[in-house]
């Protein structure tokens, strides 16, 4: 995703300096344009605006924190991006150490996939303080249709993982619907138009459909390949579970939707888009 | 709502044999221009197309199939239309008989509760031949807006159980988000905000948002009061889980959610709509 | 089952005469010094006290109350033990209709499964008159060790559907615990152990254990073959679901384990013992 | 506990340093011959072996790895035994910071509550080099009947994480066991010995009942007062979620009790003891 965003940047005209610790990845960016950085000291001392992209918490601490990490190099009222989906504690934190050290910190993880990386069209859920999101929106706007001031600091990433959340049960309900309904006769496609027009009607239903062949070029026409993998599902449920115990709020069936999707993990569909939860409990997923 | 329907076939011009155990339901209708029936075979001998709505299996049952009811009073090639909402597998029962004594069953449950009853916009899901659905539609859409035909007997039942089932799954869902959300500092209406542009929206988040003053006019805004009540979703699910049982479908959150509501009726909100979720996951139900 | 009891019977030097649709299970008896009947009729006129052992509920309302059923074939007088697991709905009606025939009915469900039934080690549970009970019980103690009076007529059923969901319940429960520990690095050996001398012991830790090679003999140390199917388990719990709906009892992990077995059959494991839900959730089932 | 475990240790002629945040804590062990320290500091410098009993992970890391906390003061070679109940990972975390400084480090949460700790009938499960469960097992076994060698370092608590899931997941499953049975009209008397002498039976159905009177002595008789709290139940179903997490282990009935736990707790039950479960699901808890 790193690599499309950058590019929808450089378009703009931006000047970009860039770190990847896979090699081949910043290259195809240095092709586009952008210049190659040694280290992450380096991309920080040279730039107003950090965005950084990593696949977990741990990741995340260790860039920013690290003592040749970005806090540490930034020159003072850097702003640094964050468009990781991780904890929102882990955000707070982050950003504690970066205002001790006079540096601009917000949280902005993005809804749209990488399709929506490739087409400057991702959702931006950004948290921090109101005058940091207004200055960070214009450069953000390169690489997305809209930038979402969610609230302070960590509510970024508490948007993003409640939406998360309710998608991943929303499609494991449509899924035991669906399959229901054709279990006792009823054709798919004709009990998704129902849905779509009453009050079961979802984004899974509509524009998702896990069912092969209701809806056109979606993952479920494909095999399932491509799309919002289990595995990361599961990932961002996690985010989910961690937070709710932290905050005392039960989440009963999101935390069963957790357990259903490593389920489905155990049994080697970790890499396979989320909709496969549909074959999954008709046991069709072997064959 | 049996009322508001008859009402609405007066308006048309039809003429109304009606009967009901409630004594002043039948007196209002009366009213309203319909004549009496003493009883149900009454109402079968003079009638063309008959109309029922009743509360759960067991009176559909009786009143079909007793001695002296409908079936065996009825002129042969009478249309009969069970808009109650039950078990698949009684309707089937119920149009065997019927077709044994040669007249024409249809299942018809509706959507739209008593609002779309008494404006004329349900929506009816009708299970039967095509013959049968094109002969009683003229009459059905006078009580409607929609009628779709959802395939042989009992598929309006199924369509109807599994849409509803996906409704209950989406209200906890929304209500578990939503207060995670909150829990953890970010305002309801902007996290609604974000749901609905994104793949987290639903029915349930966009129309019926179960958070007090988030949507103007729904049962959340007035005290739960009104609407979709705990006991009946919970009747419905218990439809979806027989459903699911006889025809070994797992739906491991359609039966959970099952389980919620039914630990929310045994804690008093068996009457409150089912967006009470909402208040009983934050422990304020008793408050 | 019903083999190894009419033995059992034979041996105490009581004369049978039995029925069955499978003529070789008949024959197995008869070889062993029973007379077969030619139809339940003929059972049920010759004989002071009727035992059946059936899958299911249709099976049970058929055997006893068809036109030539047990019921309408006996004498009065006639003591009738029901050992089939069924709803106690079920046996409650069958034993309205038997009393109005001036018979005795009681429910009779056993535990202990076909070795049981082999060793005459069954455990009876009783649902009827406290007379009834009395009576029957010389007879039922020669095919088990134990026959307890339960309550009234049902009440052996609930006594079964209970226990059962119970042990379900268990077996996911250890089966969870003892992955958990051995994904996080403890020897299933030295948890169950722990466990067992602890306050997370039962009848699944200690005598019926899940992973292999930790209790001898048992299915999960044979490939999970033999023992208590998931299909059947899957059975008894759906008698759970429908009893519990109809009284408005919660019971969310009873029909959260109802879904997970339920899953479990579609993946292919239906003939498998339930204990297999531990390779199940480590995905090693399809290995 | 840690004021009975310090008595224990003193009537064993142990001499003890003590220290507590609360003063009051400090004053009762001191009355009973223990010598008040005035920080941990003050602990660590003078002891042979060093026992902690702390709340949570944060203030197990705060009391091992602060400043001025007891690794960085302790003497090479001190043995390090920590009580609490805490994520395996920190337990992991901790022991490697003990090892840099030559000391040596094992996990023991014990199991066996507040009158185990008084009648010195704990069972300690401890994880860690076999020399140092071997070293401190004469110290541990003055306030225990029991010390197991559960494995490594975090394997203790991994061992108490597991058995309390078990025995959290058994408790609410005896509970909807006895109130289904008894809504269908078994009394639970009769259904608890059934399930005592059947493959239901565990630690809850038969030494801690949870429904009024069927045992005598347990908080279920005491108006679920005393015991071990649903908040305390909990907190360590959140360490189980915590690490089934981290070890993808799918946990569905342990993570849905949690979530029932945590439902309780917002319906003002987490101070009652967790077998308070079975009011709870039958709507008692409110009157």
């Amino acid at each position: 995703m790193g690599g499309f965003m950058s590019r929808n940047l450089l378009k703009k005209g931006y000047k970009l300096r860039v770190y990847d610790v896979d090699k081949a990845a910043v290259a195809r960016v240095t092709a586009a344009g952008a210049q190659p950085a040694a280290n992450l000291a380096e991309v920080a001392r040279d730039s107003d605006i950090v965005f950084t992209m990593l696949p977990m918490n741990e990741h995340v601490l260790e860039c920013y924190t690290a003592e040749d990490g970005l806090i540490k190099s930034a020159k003072k009222g850097t702003y640094l991006v964050d468009s990781s989906t991780i904890d929102p504690a882990v955000a707070q934190r982050v950003a504690e150490e970066a205002r001790k050290h006079q540096l601009n910190f917000v949280d902005g993880p993005v809804s749209g996939g990488v399709v929506g990386a490739e087409n400057a069209s991702l959702t931006f859920m950004i948290g921090g303080a109101k005058a940091d999101y207004e200055k960070t929106k214009p450069v953000v706007e390169c690489m997305g249709s809209r930038a979402v001031h969610c609230g302070d600091i960590g509510m970024g990433q508490v948007a993003k993982i409640c939406n998360n959340m309710l998608l991943a049960i929303s499609m494991i309900g449509v899924s035991e619907a669906l399959n229901l309904g054709q279990r006792l006769g009823l054709d798919p496609k004709i009990l998704t138009d129902i849905i779509n027009t009453s009050t079961g009607r979802c984004w899974s239903s509509e524009i998702y459909n896990p069912v092969p062949g209701v809806v056109d070029g979606v993952p479920s026409s494909k095999n399932y390949e491509g799309g919002f993998g289990v595995g990361l599902v599961a990932k961002d449920l996690g985010l989910a579970q961690a937070s709710a115990t932290r905050a005392g709020a039960p989440i009963a069936l999101g935390s069963l939707s957790h357990q259903i999707y490593r389920t489905m993990m155990q049994q080697g569909l970790a890499g396979k888009d989320f909709s496969v939860v549909y074959p999954f409990i008709r046991g069709e997923n072997n064959k």
